[in-house]
This record gives structure tokens, C-alpha cells and sequence, in this order.
């Protein structure tokens, strides 16, 4: 569609026009919020002009379509660099939009949010993470598409661009991610770095010396430079010469000029994160020939090139629809898996055959997973993952699918389902994110408990984004035993917790670790976290004790007082669930009338309504004890100002487990001495706890 | 000194034989403990062996001399080989500590632990901590050396030793660290890498692929590589070339054999992490022509070989107090400084010049630290510190003391004291601690509070090894508005009081900052992280309310209920406290007698007495509403059953801070009615607030 204006103007003048639009929407934006960051986006124009007009394959009127191209702006302080080129192109963000930047409720936050902007394909801003989570997307891509389309129908042969900055680099999330593409081959990758020589302290000499390049060599990327970021044709080229480049994933250094246009903040940490300031605006405006007024201009001719996208995205899309339906055609079978995939539908009996573990010996919840794992695997072919290397150690491969390795030298052909993260935890978290971004995959990855603070970034932003990525973390206690305080999570429980929007499940034995996966598969709005034991745990009589269903409520009455109501209540999660029903025994033997709830979710049980707490944990039993190998904090919302939770306070120590137990005061014997005092003297009882705390490793 | 046995075995035959009972003392603690890693300790063992005898300068009679050079053992799982080696040379860790490995109190626990075990410099375990925080001892020898001994006598010329492994090098964090630590040119590390090709998952092919060496060029380190991991002389050499090779860090790669001698365990993931197992023991003795018996066997020539350790330990050191002297003569001045850091003595009045802040106009805590910052550097001469590139909004520059940057091209000396860590907050996290474990510098980094998350791992350490690492997180809140959810930490502080042996501190006002950076420069038994807001907030009059000296008590009445026994308690904390004191008015007003009380440290009021608590908190008024601007988690502890917490359980927004704040209920009007209702019915304010919680961006 050619616009009558449009022959008016060169292409060359025309292509100008349209970079410098998305140079005044940001600048104007900014402005007008009285916050946010022009200079990026200024220095920024013409590379994601080019990507958007030349390259990216995508439909503004459907930003869900399957065959789409992504676009990741890493750095996601450059927000209204994509909110403009997403007005523009035709996306459902009007320019109102835009000028309501980074105010309430608004479609324009401050850093771009997965599932709240329509074209935004993933929430940035904590530098690394697009750059990482990208290199889950392009997994995702080559895992689809070498799975579902192994002959070559290209339903699925979509790219990833990202732009990405210095920070970006200069993470370590995105090193261990780069690392971990280039092994893979990603050749779906094409990242172009904003080298525009500014960090915020200024020039990135004072921090940030290496050879970038050399570096991503060094991963198996394959590079390129572009000496001028507003050379549109180099840009261009350097674009095409990366897609048409097969076996490894594409980096592309781009020098750029940060405030580009601004004659006095351009090549400035000024330019970078405060507005440009009337005066500037007006200088700027001026040195690049555009109307001082209005605010937010577009150019009929530049809105109009933009615009074409909407045509140019529907007959991309019809194509591929096209392409879709000789693939039904000629692959009935997969193509029906790959609709399933898409649309994450499970299915018939999926879980029909989760084990059963009636009368089974002793078994740790991590071994309960794996097997778990096993029988889900085949009935679920989108279901992938692995472990920063441990997998023998978290029961996480998926023993019949092979590994996940590349088609050429490695012995792989993308199509494996057992992902080696390597010792990369944090890169592993964004990996998993960028899987669970395709909508298809269910993605997993594992290390110890311990090492979640390595990933907290990434399940946060998981919880952020909303979306179903699954977190695997085992040895999750001191009970993990000789190791020693480097490796015994104590805070890690309540930390991971204290995250909105994660659901932490820490099941009590094999039959909750059952329910525990029933419910991550089936979980669609945020991330889950399972937590394992190292150690063995009893298997509980599901006829003697509620049956484990009731995981779903979070929390429950495992276990009633006998006969009358209960005068005190015993609270446990995980591995201290059987603690606490061995304790009830002595317990109701010295007749004391106890109940034991577990609580395999508090994020959970807090969902429940107020009638269903008060049934588990009723006002009229003030006499509680909590019994879990973590912090206290955060217990007293349990136990109450009448309550004592019993508890770890400090770093663990290395020995046998079952000796480290006995000093913290986790045997029956004292559950049941404490189970008591609580009664008389809630007090006393905390006090006593406190006493306990003494025996950590240093003090 | 030579004993009699030595001289009748050749040079050659002693090496092997002490590489060997380093191998089998390593073998013999992990059997009998059954549990633990034997493979890296028996690959390494020649690496290690020439290391600790060919170039390490350490006295295992005085292992805190200041002029040892440092060893870390990064791939701290190979305890058992750094254990072997600190008993074989002399250090007080008898043969008797060696066959309790992994045992409860012994002095041999999983994983070295610094301040526990004679020699251990570091806590290691968690990949790539050992590696990065090297780098930090690299910066301190450079920064004390340059800084107290400028005109060369020599007296801290130490190097750092690391052994690291490829889980190391596949970690973010180590990638960081090395990028700063060839930016510095620190040429003072001297790291050999453990080239094994096995990771515990398999080959390292399967994760691993990346061109190594060709990435620590790119980051500027000078690299060798040694071929074979037993050829003595090699590693020698190599370690010989990099100690004269100045101007870059030093990067070694040597190929080692995991489990080197075990017939059917070397060269293999299963000789990780598990005992080798009587029968493999015994063929890899025979192997390598060890006697079967007894177990834990120190051949007597071996002993007497290593034990000269002692002798030369004790030259060393007689050699370094002559040039200290020498020095001291010399260098009265600069020397008397020295010696007050390496002790970290405080001169007289070091807080003499803090800001008085009585009458000042509002000001965001972020810069009266700022200002703080600038009084405390020229009296404390080892305060260094700096950000993650975001200098000027964590106002965290010393801004007369220079940026701290090596010699070299790079217009420095490596006595400036203002870091520049580029966006690599974990590495951050680690140099700190590194510095700080040189026990004569105060060192700091900042960066927002929501990037905490990315440090985690790093604070923990510093929590495990007891030592006075500080932590700056500014931008503390929703507070921060428009950046939005992305950036505004809701969780934050309650997963980082979470952590042992951390005191948190978020002071309310310029005057509890003050004293929150008295508590920080005097505290020495852990990490400090201080929480500090973005916006302004007003200075509280010291004359009308309780001063702020009482922040040392983690929590105080900061304004008591005039009159009668308070109805309803206010606790809060930072921006939050001015909140409470302005609700306090209204409530006055309205006839409900209020107290105020201020809890900058939850961590410090937890370490006080049960009398003082019951003084601030008392049992008697069960009323009483916490704000922050947080999670409510944890706050149960103090608000009691009786109370409610004005909490934020769900993500932030982008908009105008005071917006925000309002939606989130955080308004004079909304503390005065919660307060009101909270003393009424305490389960309606609670039931209030959880509706307050609708208004997150996506829900």
C-alpha cells in the first residue's frame, strides 16, 4: 500500500522521517511523564527501525500468532523505543497510549510487561534477563519446530532479535545464557548490542574493557560489527548476512551514539536516564529538522510506511496458515500433537499413570519425582527440563527422551528432552522462562534449595510475567546432611515464599509429591517451586490419614485429635510432617488430644477462604507448634501470639544428618516436650526454642 | 633442613610420593566419613602440591600474617585436598581432625569454612564464589600495597592462588569478576583452572563447549595452558611465568584427570562425589604402589618434607618483619596508618564530622548517606566502596578520593576509592566480600534494592563467614514509582532479614541514618545491609521525639501516647515511620492515646532482652498496626494475634509515587482508620487491608 504522499519523498528521506518519529515519540514521552530514559531509544532508532520494517515477521492485528518472529528489548529501560515502534506498526496501543507513560494503569509502564501491552514478548528491565530468557525462546523454537515439523514444512521457523546494551552484557545471567546458546547452536538468535560506549557512571571504560567480541567468539557466536548505528544499510545487511548464516547464534555490535541528535547531552551518561529538559528538546528538535510542534508528531508518510505492517503482518500470516494446513495435511499425527502443544492442552489420563505408592518402603520426595517424572514424560511430549548438573542428585532427566544437544557434532538433533543447564543456575532460571514463554512447553530445571538464591531473579520475574515455569529445588534442608551450612538451606523456604505470585510446594512424602505435580502441571498463572528431600521419608497410609488430595487446599488436617477437640496443634511441612505424627502418638499416648495439619503450600493455604483456616487451624486451639528445618519468621501468622514454631535460626553444620536433627532439637522427644509446654506456657516454650539455637556452626 | 630418610630417595620419587599421600589422605577421609568428593583432590593433587611448596608464601604457625600470599580452594567440595595440605604442612589441623571429616564439631566440615579452620581463607562450595571473591582480595592487595607502600618496600607483595573447576567457570558470577579483574590488570591472581573434562552430569561436551582460554583473553588475562596435570615441572613453570609476568591477571589452565590412579573410577563423573569404596581403594592403591594399610598413612619422609613448610614459613615471615621495619623507618607516617587498618582501628573522632541534620528540609535517605559517605572517608583511609553503575542515584561516590583504576592506559594507580563494578551486582557482591576478608578495609557496594536478589548468594557468604561486609540498597520501595514493578522491590527486605547473621538496617530519617552508618563502621561480626529510600522524607525533630541513638536497640518508642497507657501501637520502619508519627497526630486528636514506635533493625531488637521488647511492645496493648512497605509475612511476630500489618503482598505499578502510595492505602486517612479498627476488631483491619490488596498491576 502506497500512500499518494508518500511518492512525494526519497526512500532515503522517507526512512529518515520514520526513524526520527520514533526518536520524538520516546523524547516526547519521557517529557511528558517527567521520567524515563530518551537516550537509548535515540541512539536506538534506526536498528529497530530496521528490524521492524525489514526483517521481523509479525502481525500487529494478532500478537499471539504461532509463527511469529520475537522481539526482545533487553534493555528494557529503552521502553518507549518498542511502545513507539508498537503504536506505530499498527499494534492495539494508541498514541493516548504513549502519552500516558509511566502513569496508573496505563498501557505504557515504566519497562516494558509480558501479558499487560499487546507485542510485548517478554517483561524487561533487570538487565540480562531478555538477553538469557531469549536463549530459552530460541530452544523453544528449535525444539518445536524439530520436533513437530521434522520434515521441514517451516511452520515453525521463527527468529529471535533481541537488542541488548552493555548491562546486558556485563551480566553474569547473560554470560552463563551466551554460553549455553552457543553451545546449542542457537542460530535463531540474532542479538544486536547497543554499543554506544555510555554507562550510567559514564564512559564504559572506567568498568567495561574487554573485548566483547573476542568474548562472544569464544562462545561459538558468530559476530559482526556495524561501524555506524544509523547506517540503515549496514544494519540491514549485517541482519540479513546473520539470518542467512546457519550453526550459531548471531551477534552483532552495532556503534551507536546514546541521545543521538541531542547536541549537548548525545555520547552522555545525561542522555541516559532523565528526561531531555524543554530547552534540549527544542535544540534537538532543530538540529534534526523536525516541527517544534506538536508534541508527539507523526508524519502522515512515516505513520503511513509504519502502517503497512498491519497488511504486510496478514499476509505473512495467511502464508503461513497456508503452510499450516499442507502441514495438517501431509503430518496428521504430529501436527495434531503440535495444536495440542500450542494450545497446552493435556491429554486424556495424563496423570493416570502417577505411581502408586501404597505400602512403599521409605522414599525421598526427590526420588518420588523422578519417577514421577517418568511417567509424565510420555504423556506429556512438551514437557522438558533438567538441572544445572545435578541430575543424578534431583532425579531430573527424562530417562527415555534422550539430551537435548544440537544436531551437527553433538550428537543431538534438538529434539532431545533432558536439558543440561551446566553448574548455570541463574542462566538455567531464564532458560526455563523462555521455554515457558513459547506457551507449549512445560519447562523445568533443578538444582539444590541452596542455590535458589542464584535464580531468585528469574523466578521472580517468572511470578511477575504470570507465567507456568516450574522451579525444582532438592536437598532442602540441613537434613541433607555432611555437606554443611554452604549447602543447608535455612532461610530459603520463607524467602522463596515470600515472593507474590510463586506457589511453594514442599510435599510431606510420595503421595502429596503425587498431588504436588498435578497441581504444577495443571497450574497455569505463575510459576511453581517443588521442593525435595535428600533424606528418605515414610510413606503415609492414605487410609489412615487424609488422603493427600487435599494438597490442593495448601494446608489440612492430616491427622485429628481422637475423640476430643484438640488441645494443642501440630504444624509441618515436608520432611517434619512425620515428625509430627510420630510426636502425636507419644503425644495421645500421654494423653494429650492432638492434631497434625500439613501444610504442603501456605501460598495456597492462604488462598483458602477464612471458613476453611478457621476449620484447620481454629481461634479456639491457641496452643500450636510448627515444625519446619527453616526460619521462624513468618511461622507466627500459624501459631499465633499462644504459639511457638519450632524452628532454625541460624546456619546449619556438617555431619550425619540424623545427628544434626538430634542437636536442633528435630526428634520426637522434644516435638513432644514442646508440644506440651506450648500448652502451659506458650512462653516457656519459645524460650526453650531459643535455648536450642546455640548448637548452629558458629554460634 | 633435611632428615636422614629423605636423602636416600631422589627428588623425583619424594614429589610423587607426597602428591600421593595427598591423594590418599583425601581418599581416606571421604571412605571413612562416607561422604564427600575424592576425584578433584586426587586430580589435583600435583597442582596443589606445587603450589603449597614451590610458591606459596604462608607460615602454618601464624596463618593471619599479613604478607602470606592467599590460597582458594574455589571448588571448595575438594576440602578434603585443601584439609590434606594445611595438616601435612603444619598448620594446628592434627591427623585425628582429618578422620573426622564431615563429623559434628570437627574442624573438617564438607566444605572449608573460613574462621573455623586454621589456614581456610574462605568459605567456598557455591561455584564460582571462591573464583570471584579473589578478585576482591586482588583489588585489596592492589589497593593497600599502592595506597600504604608506595614507594615499594614490598611489605604486602602477596599474590592470590586459586584452584577453580568448570562448574566455576561456568557460573555468571565468575564471569564478572574476571571481566573486572582484567579491567584492574590484576596481575596479583594467579588462578589454575582444573581442567578435568568431567562435570557431574557426564563430559563436559555435553554442557561445556566454549572455547575457554579464548574468553579469559578477551577479558585481558594473560593464559597458559599445561598439558599434562602430574607434570610437575610444568606447572611449576607456568606458575613461575605468570608470577613475572605483570599487567594481567593470570589464567592456567593445566588438564587433570578427576580420580587420577583409580583403575576403574578416573577420567569419570562417579569418582565426584562418592567414597571410592573399599575394593576401588584398594586397586588405586596398588595402582599407584601404596601400601594397603594403615589408612590415613603419612609416609615419614613425605611428612618431613612437607613439615619444612614450618621452617621456611618462619624465614618468610622473620624476612618480611625485617622489610616491615624498614619500612615503618622509612615510612613513619603512611607505615602508622597501615597498621591501624591492618588492625581496622578507628582514629580518634572518626564520626565527629557526621551531618548534623537538626532543621534540615526533607531529604531521601539515599543522600543524606551520600552525604555521610564524604564525612567518614577522609577519616577512615579504607572506606572504599562504590555501585553497580548507578553511582549518582545510590550516592555512593567518595568524591574526593579518585575512581579506583589500575595504572596502567587506564589513568589510575589503584588508590582511588571509588569503585566502579559496572552492571555486575553478584560479581559486586563478591569482590566486597573479598576485600573485606583482607580485614583492613571497609568495603562497600550499592545498587537498588530490588537488584539484592542478584547478590543474594554473595551477602549469605558474607553472613557464613562472620564478616563486616556492607551492603547499600537504595530505591527501597514502591516509593520509587515510576520505574514500576520491574524495579520496586516488595519482598526484599523481608528475604533479607531472612538471612542469619545479617542486620538489616532501614533507617526512618537523616538521624537514624547517621547511626546506621555508626552501627555499620563499628560492627564486626557480619554483613550489614543498609536500606535506603529514593524519595525524600522529613527529618524527625530529635528535641520532640525519642533520638536517634536508639537506633543501636533495632527498635525503640519514638513517640510515646501522651498520657494514658497507649490503646494501639504504630510500628514502622523508613519512609514509613513520618507516616506513622503524622496518624499518630490525627489519632491524638481524635482521642485515641497512640505510641509510635520506630524499628529501623528488626534484626537488632530480636538480639535484645525479653524486658526490652515487652518495654517497646508490651503484652498489655494487644492493638497495634505495622506499615512498611513490604510483605506482610513476619510481621506477625510483632503486630501479635490482636493486630494487623499494612503490607504489600503483590507486585508494584509505574506511576507517580504519591499515587501509588495512595492505591496501596498508605495515606494518613487509611493508618488512622486501620488504627481505629484494629483496637475494635482486629479481624476486620485485617480483612480491610487484604481488600487493599486488589490494587497490583495484575491483580
Amino acid at each position: 500500500m502506497t500512500t499518494a504522499t508518500e511518492s512525494t519523498i526519497s526512500q532515503e528521506e522517507l526512512d529518515q522521517l520514520c526513524v526520527n518519529t520514533i526518536r520524538f515519540l520516546a523524547i516526547d514521552g519521557v517529557q511528558k511523564a517527567n521520567s524515563g530514559h530518551p537516550g537509548a531509544p535515540m541512539g536506538l532508532a534506526s536498528v529497530a527501525y530496521t528490524i521492524f520494517t525489514k526483517h521481523l515477521r509479525f502481525n500487529p492485528k494478532n500478537p499471539d500468532w504461532a509463527g511469529r518472529d520475537r522481539f526482545i528489548l533487553s534493555n528494557g529501560h529503552a521502553s518507549m523505543l518498542l511502545y513507539s515502534l508498537l503504536h506505530l506498526t499498527g499494534y492495539d496501543l494508541p498514541l493516548e497510549e504513549l502519552k500516558q507513560f509511566r502513569q496508573w494503569g496505563s498501557k505504557t509502564p515504566g519497562h516494558p510487561e509480558y501479558g499487560w501491552t499487546p507485542g510485548v514478548e517478554i517483561t524487561t528491565g533487570p538487565l540480562g534477563a531478555g538477553f538469557s530468557t531469549g536463549v530459552g525462546m530460541g530452544i523453544a523454537q528449535k525444539f518445536l519446530s524439530n520436533t513437530f515439523d521434522p520434515s521441514g514444512h517451516g511452520v515453525l521457523d521463527y527468529n529471535i532479535y533481541a537488542i541488548c546494551s552493555d548491562g546486558d552484557l556485563e551480566e553474569g545471567v547473560a554470560s552463563e545464557a551466551a554460553s549455553i546458546a552457543g553451545h546449542l547452536e542457537l542460530d535463531n538468535l540474532i542479538y544486536l548490542y547497543d554499543d554506544n560506549h555510555i554507562s550510567i557512571e559514564g564512559d564504559t571504560v572506567i568498568a567495561f574493557t574487554e573485548n566483547v567480541s573476542k568474548r562472544f567468539e569464544a562462545y561459538g557466536w558468530d559476530v559482526q560489527y556495524v561501524a555506524d548505528g544509523n547506517d540503515l544499510e549496514a544494519i540491514n545487511s549485517a541482519i540479513e548476512t546473520a539470518k542467512n548464516t546457519k550453526g550459531k547464534p548471531h551477534f552483532i555490535q552495532v556503534r551507536t551514539h546514546i541521545g543521538y541528535g541531542s547536541p549537548n547531552r548525545q555520547d552522555s551518561a545525561k542522555a541516559h536516564g532523565s528526561p531531555l529538559g524543554k530547552d534540549e528538546i527544542k535544540l534537538t528538535k532543530e538540529n534534526l529538522k523536525w516541527p517544534l510542534e506538536p508534541d508527539f508528531y507523526e508524519p502522515e508518510e512515516a505513520l503511513a510506511h509504519f502502517r503497512q505492517s498491519i497488511e504486510r503482518g496478514a499476509a505473512l500470516e495467511a502464508e503461513w496458515k497456508q503452510k499450516f494446513e499442507a502441514y495438517q495435511q501431509a503430518e496428521p499425527e504430529v501436527s495434531k500433537k503440535l495444536v495440542a502443544a500450542l494450545n497446552k492442552e493435556l491429554v486424556e489420563g495424563w496423570d493416570a499413570d502417577l505411581p502408586n505408592w501404597e505400602g512403599a518402603k521409605d522414599i525421598a520426595t526427590r526420588a518420588v519425582s523422578g519417577e514421577i517424572l517418568q511417567k509424565l514424560a510420555p504423556k506429556i511430549p512438551t514437557l522438558i527440563g533438567g538441572s544445572a548438573d545435578l541430575a543424578e542428585s534431583t532425579n531430573t532427566s527424562l530417562e527415555e527422551f534422550g539430551s537435548f544437544e544440537p544436531s551437527e557434532a553433538k550428537g543431538g538433533s534438538w529434539t532431545g528432552r533432558t536439558m543440561h543447564y551446566g553448574v548455570r543456575e541463574h542462566g538455567m532460571g531464564s532458560v526455563i522462562n523462555g521455554m515457558t514463554l513459547s506457551k507449549a512447553i512445560w519447562a523445568y530445571g533443578a538444582t539444590f534449595l541452596m542455590f535458589a538464591d542464584y535464580m531468585r531473579p528469574t523466578i521472580r520475574l517468572a511470578a511477575l510475567m504470570g507465567i507456568p515455569s516450574i522451579f525444582i529445588f532438592t536437598h532442602d534442608s540441613v537434613g541433607l546432611g555432611e555437606d554443611g551450612p554452604t549447602h543447608q538451606p535455612i532461610e530459603h523456604l520463607m524467602a522463596l515464599r515470600a515472593i507474590p505470585n510463586v506457589t511453594v510446594l514442599r510435599p510431606a512424602d510420595a503421595n502429596e509429591t503425587n498431588e504436588a505435580w498435578r497441581f504444577i502441571i495443571q497450574h497455569k498463572t505463575g510459576p511453581s517451586v517443588l521442593i525435595l528431600t535428600r533424606q528418605k521419608l515414610p510413606v503415609l497410609d492414605q487410609k489412615k490419614y487424609t488422603p493427600a488430595t487435599e494438597l490442593h487446599k495448601g494446608g489440612y488436617i492430616l491427622s485429628e485429635a481422637e475423640g476430643a477437640k484438640p488441645e494443642v496443634i501440630l504444624i509441618a511441612t515436608g520432611s517434619e510432617v512425620s515428625l509430627a505424627l510420630d510426636a502425636q502418638k507419644k503425644l495421645v499416648a500421654d494423653g494429650v488430644a492432638t492434631r497434625v495439619v500439613s501444610i504442603p503450600s501456605l501460598d495456597l493455604f492462604q488462598q483458602q477462604s477464612e471458613e476453611y483456616q478457621q476449620q484447620v487451624l481454629p481461634d479456639e486451639v491457641p496452643a500450636r507448634l510448627s515444625i519446619e528445618l527453616g526460619i521462624s519468621s513468618g511461622w507466627e501468622r500459624y501459631v499465633g501470639s499462644n504459639g511457638a514454631a519450632l524452628s532454625i535460626d541460624h546456619f546449619g553444620a556438617s555431619a550425619p544428618f540424623e545427628i544434626i536433627l538430634e542437636k536442633f532439637g528435630f526428634t520426637t522427644e522434644s516435638v513432644v516436650r514442646l508440644a506440651k509446654l506450648v500448652i502451659s506456657d506458650p512462653k516457656a516454650a519459645r524460650r526453650e526454642i531459643k535455648e536450642l539455637q546455640t548448637h548452629g556452626l558458629h554460634g
